[in-house]
């Protein structure tokens, strides 16, 4: 696909997804949705459905971090970006966690799927849309 | 976001996605894949966690088989297209079902997120990733 790789960009988007995930680490909300757009669709791991816009998604975090402890991992294991001039994509495998549950079953969190829209406002890489899931078990 | 809108690209990429649901609704796996990638990236959304390649997303097919019946829906409900030149993703709430099991709680089937990532290829839009999912219950 080297056709298609538009390395450049793919190193500022890794950039900017490996900032997002360490202010996740740090529980650091305004830097979480610094670089996010107002009308941001998230589809979150637990519940509802779909949250719009940027008031619903900084909500969402609230709920992490009812389970996720300040410095544990919110981790970036595998990714692949697909980038063109002025829209791109991310999917990656992603770990969480552990909770402080103490459970042994959770010492090493657990593996959840992202995948992440992103769109060029003025020069720099927004992100419009992330997709959060764990495959479902029922 | 009129700036980032890119009209003629959408229009092309709806009318993928509309084809591609119409081919899972008969179960047409030839004219499912017609339009993918050769290293498609799938989140499905049973396990497992992450499909690599055309071969194991067609194979992800068999599995919605056993449940989906020809026919009955398998539907776009909202869909949100961001497009570039060459990249683009999309967002949509779906419907799915219902089964055969003839259980009046599953009558209408039940509603799930896609997220599709695409990348023009030649001159046609290919789809390289889908991420498929329901809110996690637990």
């Amino acid at each position: 696909m080297s056709e298609h790789t538009n390395n450049a960009e793919e190193i500022r988007i890794k950039a900017l997804l490996e900032a997002w995930t360490d202010a996740v680490r740090r529980h650091d909300v305004p830097a979480i949705i610094a670089h996010h757009e107002p009308d941001i669709l998230m589809f979150d791991l637990p519940p509802p459905l779909q949250c719009k816009g940027i008031e619903a998604y900084e909500k969402t975090w609230d709920l992490l971090f009812r389970y996720h402890q300040p410095g544990t991992a919110f981790d970036i294991q595998e990714l692949t970006i697909t980038a063109g001039q002025d829209v791109a994509f991310g999917a990656a495998i992603m770990r969480c966690g552990p909770d402080s549950s103490s459970n042994p079953a959770d010492k090493d969190g657990f593996l959840f799927r992202l995948t992440v829209g992103l769109r060029k406002v003025d020069g720099h890489w927004r992100v419009a849309h992330e997709h959060h899931s764990v495959p479902a078990t029922d």
